[in-house]
């Protein structure tokens, strides 16, 4: 098994302003992708991300307000099947610490390198729409493969 | 043990300017730290990178132009000792493909996750040299540490 690791600072003294950018439609919307369908503020509900025409279903799995969420991947690629994303936070020195797992891929394939990198940059889109009021979600974040 | 993985798309024709951009002083400087000091194109060189007061010491330990390098880390961090950092290229549809891992990491701790988003940083800084010219090297690379 192996696992994608992020850790982020974003300036803020709000835990739940970054929980509800991680649990809203309208937060989830504002840094990963524009398409984004369902709300994330119930464990049980279907959360629906696409991007172009894939995408990812997460199923929400555990929420602790304001510092814990975590997803299990329902549909999506075979590689994120069955993977299971964290988000835990912290408040530290002024910074909301977000601690970032994307988890049991059973391969390190390449794709999954694919990945690491896109998680950094949405999670950078994250802090820029907490810091500044604005992300950069698909279809604004920057491209970096050559997939299509 | 834990490693650290990547995967960048940089739109080039040549995997030669990206390995440079991996083993020249001037290249190093442009995107990961401006304080670089040493050459990176013979095994078994030093290179220093410095961060403010911290950094790193590379041992450079294999190299195959143009599409391999890799370094062992020879002082740093304790949790950087012993690792390894590795650089692969390879040419795909008009870009250069450039797989990354910094691996074998004792345990996944906090820094690791850190350390995993800032090579994303970087690694987009060393694009960003190759396709416009310019990258975001140290002091200029976004900030997402409380640590100072």
């Amino acid at each position: 098994m192996a696992d994608i690791l992020h850790r982020v600072g974003i300036k803020s003294q709000s835990l739940q302003n970054v929980y509800d950018a991680l649990t809203t439609q309208a937060g989830l919307a504002g840094w990963w992708t524009s398409d984004t369908k369902g709300e994330g503020d119930q464990v049980g509900n279907i959360i629906a991300f696409r991007f172009g025409a894939g995408g990812f279903d997460m199923s929400v799995a555990e929420l602790e307000a304001p510092t814990k969420v975590v997803w299990k991947v329902a549909d999506g690629p075979q590689d994120w099947l069955p993977t299971t994303i964290s988000f835990n936070l912290k408040q530290e020195d002024g910074y909301v610490i977000l601690i970032f797992k994307h988890a049991d891929w059973s391969e390190p394939v390449e794709f999954m390198h694919h990945c690491s990198t896109k998680w950094a940059i949405f999670l950078m889109s994250l802090k820029s729409l907490i810091e500044n009021g604005k992300g950069n979600p698909d279809p604004w974040d920057i491209k970096i493969d050559n997939f299509n």
